[in-house]
């Protein structure tokens, strides 16, 4: 079964640049991906939350956070 | 021909983090991935500096430059 890897986003240029690059290149051989837009998806901001998130673009890989350059504060999103 | 992922670290313990996750997760059938240790390969920085690198850990895939935050607590880096 493959790990998860959420790439967490929120629409800003910087999102965009960063989802195109590192999460199309994650390996789909070891990694289901999933694209979420926590501006849209308000629904998934407390699950990203535990998983470290602090700010997008974050990639989370077997549930550790990694923030990619800083977009926007998380809080900003809510 | 594959694209060039390039990892640059510093061999602390939130760079081996990030790249223990993420150079890992990179798709080998998509990105050629090298790891560069900063700190010790020199020689290396003005290449880094040129894609844009700041801080490391950082990816640098098709020349355009990620910086990786990992979400580190404080108690890590002593």
């Amino acid at each position: 079964m493959n790990a998860k890897a959420i790439f967490y986003h929120a629409g800003c240029p910087v999102c965009v640049a960063a989802e195109q690059h590192v999460a199309n290149a994650i390996d789909p051989s070891k990694y289901d991906v999933e694209i979420v837009h926590l501006g849209e998806s308000k629904s998934r901001l407390p699950e990203a939350e535990s998983a470290g998130v602090k700010s997008v673009p974050a990639l989370v890989l077997d549930g550790t956070a990694f923030h990619i350059n800083f977009g926007a504060g998380i809080e900003e999103l809510k």
